[in-house]
């Protein structure tokens, strides 16, 4: 049988079968063009969880809100990178989780949903940037969830469970990679852990410097490692950080991308860094539209951060991506789309914010003043009920991933939708294939079509390890 | 300001701009290299209102049930496209009809939803077809809904409504494209029509030869003009068709697209033929996976009848999209999520032949018994006298564009969806960014973003006019 054949009809075939590197290598010695030059450094940037609707969303805000189109879209655009439609599927299932999709492309094997580079039988897939590191190269993530979260943990680490955050924050530090940063102080500090270590005395015997807040990025010693834990949990939400000034003092994702760029740019063996847009994901959790398309502009807006390097270093592989789809949001048809849609400018905070401020007490009046005062929406008073009968007990509490506080995200997102025309088709991933763009060296490795774990060895190849 | 810049940062803001074509012209001169190879003959496929997840679960279902990749995807697979991005949005909304999707290919002009080929000051767009007739091409269209539906007549005809079927059927006849196959006898059969006129004596008098099963596609006479009606209304799903012998007599898209291809292939000056999958959208409309999934390999099944010409030939453009998305179906995580999505195979007919044949007399055990007989779904009791509640008219009737017999398609389909994980946003379009694909003579010419306007400028430069 002709093994290129094989391999078409087959390793594809249900998400299930897991390729074996070598099988993937031997194919793509054939199927790839030897990569011209090599890429010295690997940008990998990750909007966890956007839907093909996501995307189009927040171009779509950005061209008639903002005036502008998205950088990502400006990419196309300028015809500058090449594109690939990618499977997300995991060893588990045909819908991933974002532990992994992470270890897809960080161990380069599907793994079970909920594991980070660990196979059925303990196999340990060494991730990738461990495996960069080793060639001398400086190693990096930035995440606007807990640094220790599935995605970045994927590139970094083997664990049984991506749950295990206490521990991989301890992994990281005897690891030694260069900049870390995003939320987790839960998984630090010694007053909030269970077990009272210190963790950040652990990165400091270490050698690393440790930034609190968005002001120590500027004063941040270059050459000295980095670890940046901003909040407890993850970072807020873009549009609650644009409309509540204290949570200004934390940094944005493009932000902490220009640090850790800053401190790893002139290292003579290169760096890797994931970028990662990780509350994408907690948005289409929440079906919230506003903070969704706000997270995904956030990401949108590192694309420039990335690109303003990457354009004048002419030595960087920058991958965009997703790892999966989550609740496949859209506009839907009819005669108001474009006003509804173009209404979710007037939000001004995120549901969770809005639903977590509503009080058991408000009367039907104050409810409906809160809403209009956050979201522009006038409440019927049926609405207004049917939402204050959560917070009463007459209705049961939602739960939901992400949904710390049990809020009514779903009956929330239902009712926006008659007013902004935006669906989703559930809370949680969907299996569609996703989008991915190369930028720079190696670009021209990608093919039109891939599983998430050639974006492995496809990395290694444009590196030339 | 510079000129490029321009377009680029306003042609595709908000989706309401139309873009005029000389600015286009002006634009993809810098930005479009000159074509090498002549494309002589175009062929059009479209996958009406196929969403990012349709594509996406057309091939898992082929991959995991069938054993194979769809053909859509071994395009990819086997690098053969070049792809593109495709901003679908209309005159008069962010969301597009198939009229004003179909206007933009065939007129090159974003014009409002509903309207075919008209301007809003009542301005004529040459549809393509009729352009490419004056240069002597052969000229064709083939569809699984009415030949005289907004998608063929978009490329073929000006209208102020894309309802004026009977109309639309006459100008076909008057302006004489070669070969047009599709439902719709309603249109053509005095007996039918309600000014009793024999449209198709009139096509006969214009000297073309009238079909009007699957047989006759055999025995057409080459060289002769085609008219194929072969259903009143749409053609019947695929699913149905491959369960109910007596809808085989009835040829599938594959095979009209053959029958087209064989008659317009020879013809020295070339020939421009328009493929459409048109209950694609219907399905999608109806939330009905299991018709969505098979109308979508069905339209994957007439890929490679076009590819099997197409690679022979040399001088084919062969440009696979959609018009706009429909409903986001997706698969949504879960433990048992491919599992509930394989079990689609036991899927034995659409939902509207499910739904149609239940009778209001039906008793509880009888509505689980058919459910269980033609989807092997085990209903709750409370699911059955739901169910059983639309007919007996205890629940409102459904309404719905396509939903001509008022069915429970919402109700059942969120009942399927605890049983394969199947989600949808809707029963309506979308605003998504779609997918596009060229394959052959011209392929080099498609950016990786383009508008939905872009395409008809695109054709003509593929083919030197």
């Amino acid at each position: 049988m002709n093994r290129r054949k094989f391999l078409k009809g087959s390793a594809l075939l249900s998400g299930l079968f897991t390729l074996n590197p070598s099988d993937f290598l031997a194919n793509s010695t054939k199927e790839i063009p030897d990569p011209g030059k090599k890429a010295k450094n690997i940008i990998f940037m990750i909007s966890d969880g956007m839907s093909s609707g996501t995307l189009a969303m927040a171009n779509l805000y950005s061209q008639n809100i903002l005036g502008k189109n998205g950088n990502w879209m400006n990419l196309y655009l300028e015809n500058k990178v090449s594109r690939a439609l990618m499977d997300t599927a995991s060893a588990s299932s045909i819908v991933t989780d974002s532990a992994a999709a992470s270890s897809s492309f960080g161990g380069g094997y599907r793994v079970k949903n909920g594991v980070l580079n660990m196979g059925a039988n303990g196999e340990k897939y060494v991730p990738i940037w461990q495996k960069f590191k080793k060639t001398g190269k400086k190693t990096g993530c930035v995440t606007t969830v807990t640094i220790t979260h599935a995605t970045p943990a994927g590139f970094c680490v083997n664990s049984d469970s991506r749950n295990a955050e206490n521990e991989i924050a301890e992994m990281y530090a005897e690891i030694g990679f260069d900049v870390m940063m995003g939320g987790g102080d839960e998984f630090f500090n010694p007053l909030k852990r269970k077990d009272k270590k210190d963790i950040y005395s652990l990165y400091k015997q270490k050698g690393y410097q440790v930034l609190k807040n968005r002001a120590d990025l500027k004063t941040a010693e270059k050459g000295k490692k980095v670890l940046g834990v901003f909040n407890s949990g993850a970072l807020p939400y873009s549009i609650d950080r644009t409309s509540i000034p204290e949570l200004q003092q934390m940094p944005s994702l493009a932000e902490m991308a220009q640090t850790a760029i800053h401190q790893m740019k002139d290292h003579k063996e290169g760096f890797v860094l994931q970028i990662e847009g990780g509350k994408v994901d907690w948005a289409a959790h929440a079906n919230d539209i506003s903070a969704l398309i706000h997270d995904q502009l956030a990401f949108d807006e590192a694309i420039k951060t990335v690109m303003d390097f990457a354009e004048k270093d002419q030595n960087t592989l920058v991958i965009i991506t997703t790892d999966h789809g989550n609740a496949n949001p859209g506009t839907i048809y009819g005669p108001d789309a474009t006003k509804n849609f173009n209404s979710i400018s007037d939000y001004r905070y995120t549901n969770e914010y809005i639903l977590n401020a509503i009080h058991p007490e408000f009367n039907i009046q104050q409810m409906k003043d809160w809403i209009y005062e956050t979201n522009k929406i006038r409440l019927a008073d049926d609405e207004a009920k049917h939402l204050l009968s959560f917070y009463s007990g007459l209705e049961k509490q939602e739960a939901g991933l992400y949904n710390y506080k049990k809020l009514p995200f779903k009956a929330y997102s239902e009712i926006q939708k008659k007013h902004n025309s935006v669906g989703w088709i559930s809370m949680d991933h969907s299996g569609d294939y996703v989008e991915a763009a190369f930028y720079g060296p190696g670009k021209e490795l990608l093919p039109p079509f891939i599983k998430n774990t050639d974006l492995h060895y496809l990395m290694l190849k444009a590196a030339q390890i």
